[in-house]
C-alpha cells in the first residue's frame, strides 16, 4: 500500500546532511560558536520535517526523537565548522546534493502526509513544506528573509511539483517504488535545469519587470 | 449547541482574501516573485488560523487542507500581485475590510477553540491569535517586526476584548447566534474607532512618554 | 514514578516571571506600548513551554490554557514597563533568577516530555527548548538574532547538560525528589560558573578563532 522509496533511507540521511551544510555555513557566515553551528545545522537539516510532523500529528517529531537524523544533521554541522573554507569550494556539488534532497524530501513529506490521513491537499503542502522548511527555519533563526520568497531560481516550485504529482499518483492508485523513484527524478532534473538555464518565477509585474 | 455565525462561511472567506492583500502588499514591496508573493499571501490570510489548529489539535490545520481556503488565499495574493498600484490606492477600503476580518477571525477562532475542549482561557488565546496571527507571520517571514506589536492604534485590544465576550457568551449560555452576530459587531467597530480617533495603547512609561 | 520537583511549583513560577522581566526589557527597549510588552513578557516567559507542548502533544499548552501561569507572565511584563529604569539596575541579581529558571525550566520540561511518553533523545529536547525557547521567541518576535546562538556565555549548555542527566536518571530509575534537586542545582550553578568566568563554547574554527 505504502510504496518503500528505493534508497530512500540513505537518501533521506543524504538530504539532512546536506540540510545541515547549509545550515552550518550560514553559522558560520554569521561567526556563531560551535553550539550555534550545531543549532543552525540541525535546524536546516530537520526543520522541514518538525513542520511537517507538528502539521500532521507525528508526534514526536522525528526531528527530536530520531536519534540517527539528529546524529546526521550534527554531523553536517561539525563538517562545516572545521572544513568551511574547504567545503565552501565545493559549492557546485553541495547545491546538486541540495536539489536532490529538495527532491527527496518533497516526495517523502508528501507520501508521510498521506499516511497520517491528512488529504490530497494537506499531503501537497507538507510536502512541499518538507522540502523547504529546513531553509526557511535557518533563514528566520539568521534573522533574515528566507531565501525560498526570493530565490533567483525556481526552488520551491520544483519541490510542489514533485509533491503535487506523488499525491496524484496516490490518488489514482499509481503510486508504486517505480513511479515514486520517477517523482524523484524528476523534480531533481527540474531543480538542476533550473539552476543550470536560470529559469525564475515572474518578477514583480509593473508592466516592465524589475529584479532586485 | 454550536453557534453558527450568520454570513459566516462568506465573511471568513473575506477576512482570508483580505489578509491575503495585506500579505501580497508585503511581498511587493520586497520585490518578491509571483511564487514569493503567493506564498506571503497564504502566510497573512491562513496563518491566524493555523497556528489556532497547531495549538487546539485541530490537525491537520485548514490552512493546508481546505482548498477554497487556500484558493481564496491565492486569488488574494494573484489580485495583489497585478493590480497592485490600483489597489494601494484604495487602502481605506482595505483597512476596513481587515477591520472586519479581524472581527470575525477573532469570534470565530474563539467557537473553534471552544468546541475543541481548550477552556474558556486558551480559547480567548486562540481567538486573539487567529485575528492578528497572519499579520505575524507575514512579518516574520519578511523579517520585520510584527506591526501588531508596535501598531499606533489598538490592533490586537479589539481582537482580545471580542474574543473574551465571545468565551463569557459561551459560559453563560448566551452566545447565540445572534448574540455572536453582536459581538462581531462590536469588534469591527472597535478596530474602526481606534482608526477614526487614533485610539492607542499607552506608549513606554518613563514619567513623560515618548513615542517612536 | 513521576518525581514531583521540590519546590517546583514554586520555581517554575519564579522563572516564567524572570523569564517575563527579559521578554518585558526587550519590548521596553524598543520602544513598544503595553500591549506590545505583556505580548513579549508572555512570549519570553512561556514560549519554552509553548514549544515543548507543541511538540510532545500537550494540547493546548499551558502557554495559553493555565491562567496562574499567564497572569505570572504578565506581572512580569508590567513590572517591566512600570519600572524598567530600577529593574535594568538589578539586571545582576536578574540574571541569577533566570539562570534558576533556565535549570527548573529544562529538568521540568525533560520531565515532562518523558511522562508523555516522547522517548529518552525528544525528551532531552524537549527539556532544552523549554529552557531556552522563550529567549528564542523574545528575539524572533523583536527581528532580531536569538540571543542563545551567540551567547558569550554558555547558555543552552547547561540546560542540555541538566536535561541530559535527567532523562539517564530516569532510565536507570534513579530519578527521585532528591536527584531532581540536585540536577536543578548543577545546571544552575553550570549556568552562574559561566557567567563567572566567561565560560563559552569554541568560537568559529579558522586555525587562530576570531570572535566577534
Amino acid at each position: 500500500m505504502v510504496p518503500e522509496v528505493p534508497f530512500g533511507p540513505a537518501m533521506e540521511l543524504a538530504g539532512i546532511f546536506v540540510g545541515a551544510l547549509s545550515g552550518g555555513l550560514a553559522a558560520v557566515r554569521k561567526t556563531f560558536d560551535v553550539f550555534g553551528v550545531l543549532v543552525l545545522a540541525w535546524a536546516a537539516g530537520l526543520g522541514g520535517g518538525l513542520m511537517r510532523d507538528v502539521l500532521i500529528g507525528a508526534i514526536p517529531p522525528v526531528a527530536i526523537a530520531n536519534w540517527l537524523f539528529i546524529v546526521t544533521a550534527l554531523a553536517g554541522g561539525l563538517a562545516m565548522y572545521f572544513f568551511h573554507p574547504r567545503l565552501v569550494r565545493a559549492r557546485r556539488t553541495i547545491a546538486v546534493l541540495d536539489a536532490g534532497s529538495l527532491a527527496l524530501f518533497a516526495v517523502v513529506g508528501t507520501i508521510k502526509g498521506l499516511q497520517y490521513d491528512s488529504g490530497l491537499v494537506a499531503a501537497v503542502f507538507v510536502g512541499t513544506i518538507t522540502g523547504v522548511g529546513g531553509g526557511v527555519l535557518r533563514d528566520l533563526l539568521t534573522a533574515e528573509v528566507p531565501a525560498v520568497l526570493h530565490h533567483r531560481e525556481l526552488y520551491a516550485v520544483p519541490a510542489l511539483a514533485g509533491a503535487a504529482l506523488t499525491a496524484l499518483l496516490w490518488e489514482t492508485g499509481l503510486l508504486t517504488n517505480a513511479t515514486t523513484a520517477l517523482v524523484v527524478v524528476l523534480v531533481f532534473a527540474l531543480r538542476l535545469a533550473a539552476m543550470r538555464f536560470h529559469l525564475s518565477a515572474p518578477g514583480p509585474w509593473q508592466g516592465r519587470r524589475k529584479r532586485r
